[in-house]
């Protein structure tokens, strides 16, 4: 009997075209095209350097810095750009889309985009808001590696109305490439996301700074000695500046709030050092390590 | 001709005494048994199950509760408990030291652990305070590790009068299990250690503490999204609860100093963001780059 031949999947789309080549983007891109999701690829990017490395690095068949040039015939749009950028660029590309199109983005914040990318799609194509939870501290196409969203979440935050056909298709995608795929409220992902990144990110960003802003000595002592904590912060805050600008620009409200309780507890930490109680700052520490072993429990450690 | 047999490099002490045999205890004895640094090893620690794992793992030849016995004929003590224990542990072995014998510790903070240790110790005996850099978030004899200490730095704050000889004796120990070994002024080791190790822990514990107080829905979803930032955290305010309240305790006022200059610089940030000035963000973000590249050049990322 003829053994049959491995059946390759079927491909999702015919033309992807990513806006934003940089970390996100150029690793979907990778993933994509490993996966055989697409026919071909385009790369749209203000960036003629990262125009350049699209084709060099073989990430996408071809790029342009045109979005006209880019969108038309795509059947898939991915927005990766800092998310201040979207609304406008959802502006540029409305007129070129195909219709039946899905448009898509992987900003950090969904209910900004949501506002200023939604009124420009015209009626005939979808728009799929997602934010694959999945990054490092480096930045541009050639920091990009198709590994990046296996066994991560990507949250989809499709607006009511949006076809269920394509936020299947979306949906399907990210599985594809090894991503775990949850569906949320705008509104609610902003305020998960607010705890669990925007907060932690502008902490690291702070206390860095801090330490830059020592005089000279003291400074190469801090990077010297780096290892004992202070390290794990420097990697945080060595991510793309404008992409996190962006952010906390476009989520405000969330991080402040979460902000203010982060405050009045440090408040309360200090003033436990300062008195010298002990037995509250232990009972603290010991609580911490609670949350600790759930993300052990949850495999997210 | 006939081969020279390697030679073994001669111990540095005849009997070594570990008073607390935690991580740190256990990793150091683990090290120095490796790089046969000393004829025997007795561990001495107040938590009974500590001293039967001490035996059963194989980390020393003995083990006990009783300061006494532990400490009598040997020739270098390490004292490897939350420092806030260190003076009154001197003022317990003092009476049992041997003559020439060296105490040294590995505590996390220097002035405290000199004033309340060095009165203790018998006029013929040296004292030779020293901090090694290196930890994990896991504590007890099970959690120690051998390699723990290669490359990494650690810091010696011997008081003026100390015998050079027996400073000189702890560094070599040292540099055998693969630490680098640095000499520092007491206070301005806390000083630095404030701002590189203790201020990143205080913060750590904190906003694991801020997430700790999230009601039921929003906390379960923060230990889901952790891989976004919040989960670096967690590992650091995983941590040893006992060990940190003590360093905060004994090194309140270098800590209260670097922590009013983080809050400064966060309402900083807090006001930025709230006014929407995405030129102060950016400029900030782009200047903790900085401070990353530094600290990957010098080796330590």
């Amino acid at each position: 009997m003829a053994k049959a031949s491995p059946r390759k999947p079927k491909p999702l789309f015919d033309r992807v075209c990513f806006i934003g080549i940089g970390l996100i983007g150029s690793s979907l891109a990778r993933a994509m095209r490993r996966a055989g999701l697409a026919g071909s690829y385009v790369a749209c990017d203000r960036n003629p350097k990262h125009v350049k490395a699209a084709v060099k690095l073989g990430i996408t068949d071809e790029a342009t810095r045109d979005y006209a040039k880019a969108v038309t015939g795509a059947d898939l749009i991915v927005i990766a750009t800092p998310v201040g950028t979207n609304g406008e660029i959802a502006r540029l590309i409305a007129p070129h889309l195909k219709k039946g199109a899905i448009v898509t983005d992987v900003g950090s914040v969904k209910r900004m985009v949501i506002d200023s990318v939604a009124r420009h799609i015209p009626k005939d194509v979808h728009f799929v808001p997602a934010h694959p939870i999945a990054g490092t501290e480096h930045s541009g196409p050639e920091a990009g590696f198709p590994e990046l969203f296996e066994n991560r979440w990507c949250i989809l935050t499709p607006p009511k109305r949006t076809s269920a056909k394509a936020v299947g298709k979306v949906a399907e995608l990210w599985r594809r490439i090894g991503a775990k795929v949850e569906t949320m409220d705008p509104d609610h992902h902003d305020k998960v996301l607010a705890i669990t990144s925007h907060l932690p990110h502008l902490i690291a960003y702070t206390i860095v700074g801090t330490a830059t802003d020592l005089s000279g000595d003291l400074k190469q002592e801090v990077i010297k000695y780096s290892a004992s904590g202070f390290r794990d912060f420097t990697r945080i805050a060595a991510s793309d500046p404008i992409m996190w600008r962006d952010v906390f620009l476009n989520n405000r409200d969330a991080v402040l709030e979460i902000l203010q309780r982060f405050t009045e507890d440090l408040t309360a930490m200090q003033r436990a050092i300062r008195k010298g109680d002990g037995p509250m700052l232990e009972d603290h520490f010991t609580r911490t390590r609670a949350i600790r072993r759930s993300i052990i429990g949850a495999k997210q450690a």
